[in-house]
């Protein structure tokens, strides 16, 4: 589909190279014409994985083979193809997914079970993985530590710009690198947003300690981001540690060892939301950023629940299309999230000024500013529940017509 | 704001008298300009009332009105008005109910607790009551048996064309008639429909009958319905009964009143997923009247939120809008309920022509009818979970273009 690239786009980011990975793409040919559809990611042996899945309770193949094969914690290869999700296609499915990872292991010389697989796409069309199997010594042949924008091209579908982030973090004194590369454009809500993200680091992290970074990671970033409320079939974050940086061993202890990755974790949560709010950006027809910070909630969870009411209601996201700071419908999606709240108790600002507060609109407030914080791409609501000390917050995009246009449209 | 009459409309029943109510409408000004906006329903003294309103934590000053009023079970008067919602408006608010029903009830020398208002539009906004009261005794002058086309059309918004339902049923061999208008087109989800719905009887019925059996009809009706998955702050069904029909009396023994009653309440049933579902024709932007039927799921109320889940998917909604079967999305929709579901169980049909079973694609199957379906103006989708006896049917509207003209537009 030729879409325009979305007016919140961000330039991609320098990627140099990550001691312990390769990389590389080609044009399989399973959907898309005149395009990249399958990446190849190589990881050194002795690599840690960590893993994040859907909660869509139908969720695709390479889900259930991920699952699975998360439980060695050990990682060689990552394989993905797009156009295809491979998702309620019953057997044909499931033996996809184990062609794919024996054939890719056999060319890196690993278990399949070292074999990750992700698939995004279409949902409940065969995946033709012959032609996905016969890509592989290609793309085998073609592994280099500089590929990263190819890949990061080659996982998207309605994505409108690719997207990686990358920083750089330490761990006991000595340098690591955190790079990853993820797609996302529809099918966006929380547990997990409709996405697939992987990361790598060259540290040398246990995998069970990778893991619990990761699931923490993902809460404060993806699973606080919506576009549709719609939760995919395929959404999966992936977190591989390549062992190749010189740095302290990470100790046993569980104290010490949060110490020592006090500083990585950070970097890594950084990563995390940084691509997810690059997914956001690219949400299907999005024109506008928004960015809801819910105060004074019951608790932090009552908060979060509030905080996606208003950003999943599509009277709110049309307003914001609008330019309208429409705070009436905020109302609305805060009193439809059942959670505590007191509408006199309530205030509501756009912007950073104060429309409504304790239950009424504030006389005289000044306009002039809300008015032009609308026309921007960046809007931010604020919303002071006036209970307790509960807080959250969470991105959204506004819904246009653009959603309706890639959506409505023959079997996007 | 002009827009075309929803392709979806129904004509409006011929509206016979019921004796005992009263109606008139007028233009008061208070938001729309050449056209009526405020509407006066008298009941004759000893009416019965029950009601149902929205579980929005956020309600309006007219729903706490009605709450309270409702304690006392009786009726004389209902006062709505349409453009503004006199919600999140404060003491002003409260103060324009009072002020309201203060009048209207000097004017049928009732109780202001007699008096019954509502208030539909924009959120927000103060209720600029003295035109309202100022209109109140032309209104009471006007009053007549036969004005129910003109009522059901004064409290419209984004409405289309006006909704009103009627049937006769019999009472002990007596026959009786329910007749009820109702307006609403979008900010509708259940607990309840966004909308409001006033329904009459000539039967005479104490009010804790009445509102059992309302109750449990909306249940029915408005709670299985949704065009946008947001719950207005205004949702209100009145039902009053004035006793003027000439039938054996009520017994207060439960099993003997629910035999007497029986006939009644199946045709109030019918009344009120009438006028529910001609909501949903209007819904905003609808070119599509969907019905989602769940069999096999762990239980009815499993059924239910799963039905709403996919029923309430902008994947699924703009799918339809296409004229897309994408079961895909509507395997996605089931999976993102969180209710017990196991994809490999999992059939779905359209148009009466299953497409997928246990879990895959039916290979071969007929796609002529489906493709022939999907281009007409009612579109039904069946999904059986294949767990257990559970069933549930919703309705809802395709997703368009049209939603985001209404709502993307400054403050509609």
């Amino acid at each position: 589909m030729a879409t325009a690239v979305s007016p919140l786009a961000v330039a991609l980011p320098d990627l140099p190279p990550l001691a312990g990975v390769r990389l590389s793409s080609a044009a399989a040919g399973i959907r898309y014409q005149g395009r990249t559809d399958v990446v190849m990611m190589e990881v050194a042996p002795g690599s840690t994985v960590a893993g994040v899945f859907t909660s869509n309770k139908c969720p695709g193949a390479p889900i259930d083979w991920c699952r699975a094969a998360l439980a060695g914690g050990r990682a060689r290869m990552v394989v993905v193809n797009a156009g295809n999700a491979n998702v309620f296609t019953g057997k044909a499915g499931r033996d996809a997914c184990a062609a794919t990872a024996d054939a890719a292991a056999q060319l890196a010389r690993c278990e399949p079970q070292q074999v990750f697989v992700a698939s995004t796409g279409v949902i409940g069309e065969v995946l033709p993985h012959q032609k996905l199997v016969a890509a592989l010594p290609g793309l085998h042949a073609d592994l280099r530590a500089d590929s990263w924008e190819a890949a990061a091209r080659g996982i998207m579908t309605t994505d409108t710009f690719p997207k990686a982030s990358t920083r750089l973090a330490q761990i006991g004194g000595a340098p690591v690198r955190i790079t990853g590369i993820a797609k996302g454009s529809g099918m966006i809500a929380p547990d997990m947003a409709t996405m697939l993200c992987f990361v790598f680091t060259d540290a040398k992290i246990p995998a069970e300690a990778l893991q619990a970074m990761l699931a923490a990671g993902v809460e404060g970033s993806f699973n606080c981001t919506t576009v549709d409320s719609d939760t995919s079939t395929s959404d999966t974050v992936l977190l591989v540690a390549t062992g190749q940086a010189q740095h302290p061993e990470i100790p046993a202890a569980a104290e010490a060892r949060a110490t020592m990755l006090a500083d990585f974790a950070g970097a890594l949560n950084d990563v995390l939301l940084d691509l997810a709010l690059q997914v956001i950006r690219d949400g299907e027809g999005a024109q506008k950023l928004v960015r809801i910070d819910v105060t004074g909630a019951a608790s932090d969870p009552s908060a979060k629940r509030i905080a996606l009411a208003v950003a999943n209601s599509p009277l709110v996201k049309t307003a914001i299309a609008g330019e309208d700071a429409n705070w009436g419908r905020i109302v609305m999606a805060v009193g439809k999230a059942g959670e505590p709240a007191d509408r006199d108790a309530l205030s509501v600002g756009v912007g950073g000024v104060w429309m409504a507060r304790n239950g009424a609109v504030i006389p005289g407030y000044d306009e002039a500013p809300v008015v032009a914080h609308m026309k921007g791409r960046e809007v931010g609501i604020a919303i002071d529940i006036g209970l307790g000390q509960g807080k959250a917050t969470v991105w959204t995009c506004d819904l246009t017509h653009g959603y309706i246009d890639i959506n409505g449209s023959y079997r996007s």
